[in-house]
């Protein structure tokens, strides 16, 4: 049963396989959720139609003497996004959805308003509306897995830059001299992104260092990932740790930057590698404090992101809940 | 005569040896200007007088019926300052400022409301409101001299970051393996600070390669400064175009993380070193190309300052008459 005064919006976190929606109340409470398999939809129209099924579900669920008033439906796509228009210019990992007018297009199937963001953003919004990032007026969110990607919170709002696609943490150049790479030439995510943690370890492995990784897949390399590599350096793996302690170090080089740029109350760091403990957390501080000037250290806060895979859903609906 | 309607403020370009101020009205023009010798003057209260002097005296060139109204005074200092309550942490290069509270003091003294930001905050905001960076509402402001200063103009504001330190770009990492300096490590200003261009010229030099630079300057090599070396690279000078080549690339690299965090819509660059002609701003701008995505890219423009020594206290004025 709605409580009155209380506002609802739908979170949808896009993905290629299956997206996950939830219907969220303004205090963040996730009411219902869904997920749904995207792989086997063709065409878009079917698309819409999926989830508009999937919301009015949800709906009625919440409901079932209806229709539960909505805020809006806000979506988090993986890619470049024009905010304003609800535009998606190019999603590099999901075929078919270059150059759709996704907000207007679903506005017409759904009969609700619509808002569509980059993921990143939209689980900073989420993190800094209804997670760790809550009481900060001024944080940046950083997602640590496949990629590294970023989110901006300046006076309390999501700032997307000019043309709405800032916030490429992943992107920043800590190392101007390094070979040139697809991804970029010395930038973070050549350094930190989760297959180049486990390059790194194998590389190491491979000069023939003495270490137990292996013992922690059964001795096949396939396996290795950064949870196996953290939970050697846990063992007390020094090869593992050293890996650990080059990750943040690369990551400290970029936060400085963030950090002497926008001074920023905190860094709230989400994804897989994010959830590290502190074989991570620790060498991260340490080396930031190292690079930076005492005014900036000892005013910035390092803090683990709260919602895990929750973020994408809840920050989808806090763009209309707290926009 | 004053104009109806027309909008006044005083701007104070703070320095070590003399303080520019100038009043301004709210189209950012200077009606009238004043220099005055600070290294001669001795304690607070003195410091005071003779800006409350200058500042009449002003005031009664432009209106002798006066007195003239003024929005208020806004100062550029040269260092760390908390914004919003007037306050001077610390001024690394100017003694017997730290600590105080030069907003308030000078409001008592002056009876006018006085605000005090970072000097190059004010020549950002200066040329935002009034110079080359008056149409954007997304410009980030870098001044290349002896440091390395930036600004950032977001949503057509001043941001400060949290505590109004930000805007740091001199301290921005991009090369993160480079030895510890009193500086940083790896960070801009060790590349492209004036001194660092002419240590790399002279580097250069020292290990023999083949150059007419010294002609610019009779021989006499504690004459090179950035601007000799410019001169030598302008005809044709294959050492010196190099030079110039590398500190383009250094500060595309620095560049190219701003514009992937907070896609501005165009850097504009002052301080002298901002001065030059093609010479750095051709390869700056085929070094940020390469570094850029072409979604980034194709959006984002380089400009020169247009206000030069006066973007100071034509920014002062403009924290009153744009704040």
């Amino acid at each position: 049963m709605p409580t009155l005064n209380t506002k609802y919006a739908v979170g949808i976190d896009f993905g290629g396989t299956f997206n996950k929606l939830a219907l969220v109340n303004d205090e963040g409470h996730m009411l219902a959720r869904r997920r749904v398999a995207t792989d086997t939809i063709t065409g878009r129209a079917a698309w819409m139609e999926a989830m508009a099924t999937a919301i009015t579900q949800m709906c009625t669920e919440v409901d079932p003497t209806g229709p539960l008033p909505l805020e809006g439906i806000g979506i988090g796509v993986p890619g470049f996004v024009d905010f304003s228009r609800g535009y998606i210019h190019q999603l590099p990992n999901v075929p078919g959805w270059d150059g759709v007018a996704l907000a207007s297009l679903m506005e017409e199937h759904v009969q609700q308003r619509v808002r569509v963001d980059n993921d990143v953003n939209v689980m900073a919004h989420g993190e800094c509306t209804f997670g760790a990032g809550r009481t900060y007026q001024h944080a940046v969110f950083l997602t640590l897995g496949t990629g590294v990607g970023g989110g901006l919170i300046i006076n309390n709002q999501l700032y997307r830059g000019a043309y709405s696609m800032g916030g490429e943490i992943g992107h920043m150049t800590i190392n101007l001299y390094d070979d040139p790479s697809p991804i970029g030439r010395g930038v973070l995510e050549q350094y930190v992104g989760n297959q180049r943690i486990v390059e790194r370890a194998l590389r190491y492995l491979d000069a023939g260092e003495s270490s137990h990784l292996l013992d922690q897949c059964d001795g096949d390399r396939s396996r290795v990932d950064p949870l196996v590599i953290e939970k050697a350096a846990e063992a007390g793996d020094a090869m593992c740790i050293r890996v650990y302690d080059e990750v943040a170090e690369c990551l400290a080089a970029a936060l400085s930057s963030v950090t002497y740029l926008l001074q920023p109350e905190a860094f709230i760091i989400g994804g897989g590698v994010g959830q590290s403990g502190p074989i991570l957390y620790d060498p991260l501080q340490r080396h930031l404090e190292a690079r930076l000037n005492p005014h900036f250290a000892k005013r910035v806060v390092i803090k683990k992101a709260a919602l895990g895979n929750d973020a994408g859903v809840l920050g989808g609906a806090a763009l209309w809940l707290a926009p």
